[in-house]
């Protein structure tokens, strides 16, 4: 092993792979977001520690590819996944065009997590067979295709749209999209601070003001099935649900 | 706790999430899918196991229920994410439905696993920024909606659609898309078998004849991004790339 792209689940430090969490213990090089836990990144108890915050994307991929070619054990951990909206193409391109042996292990992504803790099911026999992910802030810089998006079938998910949530709902809706149709915003999954908000599209802008970034968004008829209430139930009732890797007993 | 919804992750046993591998070794009865692996099974040691291929969804439901109201510390170890394609939202609804409290522990999904695993991001900044997810045989029992796939922007993932892919992409083509777009086939992501075909949307069927299920496809120009042959050339390299949790040395 020289270089492994790991990606760290969306917060909570239970929500690693068996396998990137071995990686971490073992990294001589650790890279690691600002998103990713305290308590992972301690899990790295020999490593050389690297914030990436610190860094440009190309000073980044400067030090995976000196460290790997160096032959060191360079772990790159990132929150969620690395490949989905997250930018982990972009330092794998870099090591390959480096010819710097790299492997990627994959983390829960925000997109699958998020429902699930939630208790939203991103499909639902009946209710929704397809599942659209986009960004609030489009990656090249342009705007969402409302006019598509109003017609597009089954789940729509919205990453990073909560600050735009107000334009972005409002677009859909005069775009053809129903304002009663159920809608959910869901922040900080998996952390302390979770909080899930459900309402309309027309509604959920005002209902989701207060919540606090990062935050992913659901539109469809999945957001009203009705799981969130059981999980808020069970929230309450084992507040350890995913307990962390520091505080677990053993 | 009582129920829990475990993802397993896409099949190496590495690839379980750190808390879901603990709540296997804990379980008192374990209710698992054909496509989990045999190692993951072994690690509850001390539970009643329950193939779940010899009942019916129904059957399922109603020992989770069951089993749940005992108090037992029950795990219900399912293939990918339980929420994504999986069917953890009708186990969740019985559940709650019957007042038992439950909880969910997401699981590598495939949709975010293939890609990763075989070097194929499904966003990458300035190709494609929105991913779109089908199933290969709808839902509902309907057919895909080509003359919107046709015109949808960005990635498109189809999961289950092995079978039929001669027929999709000469639908897809038909209606719009061109035969010249990229277009990969993943099977056994993750296992032993895994494999890699990476051609064009119109020859993508010819490509992946031999390819076995479970497989994803993948139609978009990340599909062309030549991470793949790094990811395989990292295989052969490094063959325990993912170690599974059996053979991993302690």
């Amino acid at each position: 092993m020289t270089v492994v792209i790991v990606g760290a689940g969306p917060g909570d430090p239970g929500l690693i792979t068996v396998r990137g969490l071995e990686l971490v213990e073992a990294a001589e090089v650790l890279v690691y977001d600002r998103l990713v836990s305290a308590e992972l990144v301690a899990k790295a108890c020999d490593a050389e520690l690297v914030a990436r915050d610190e860094l440009t994307q190309r000073q980044v991929n400067d030090v995976l590819v000196r460290e790997g070619r160096r032959g060191r054990a360079v772990v790159r951990l990132k929150g969620g996944d690395p490949f989905v909206f997250g930018r982990g193409g972009e330092e794998a391109a870099a090591l390959a065009a480096a010819g710097v042996a790299f492997e990627v292990v994959p983390g829960l992504s925000t997109l699958t997590a998020v429902p699930a803790l939630a208790g939203i099911p991103l499909t639902h026999r009946g209710t929704s067979a397809q599942v659209t992910v986009v960004t609030g802030t489009a990656g090249d810089g342009g705007d969402l295709d409302y006019a598509h998006l109003a017609v597009t079938p089954g789940t729509l998910v919205i990453f990073m749209g909560l600050r735009r949530l107000e334009s972005i709902a409002r677009n859909l809706i005069s775009s053809g999209r129903s304002a009663a149709e159920p809608a959910a915003a869901i922040s900080k999954v998996s952390l302390p601070g979770e909080r899930v908000v459900v309402a309309t599209l027309g509604s959920i802008a005002a209902a989701a003001a207060r919540l606090e970034s990062p935050a992913v968004v659901i539109v469809g008829a999945v957001a009203a099935l009705g799981l969130v209430d059981s999980a808020r139930e069970l929230q309450r009732a084992a507040p350890t649900r995913v307990a962390s890797v520091a505080n677990r007993p053993s």
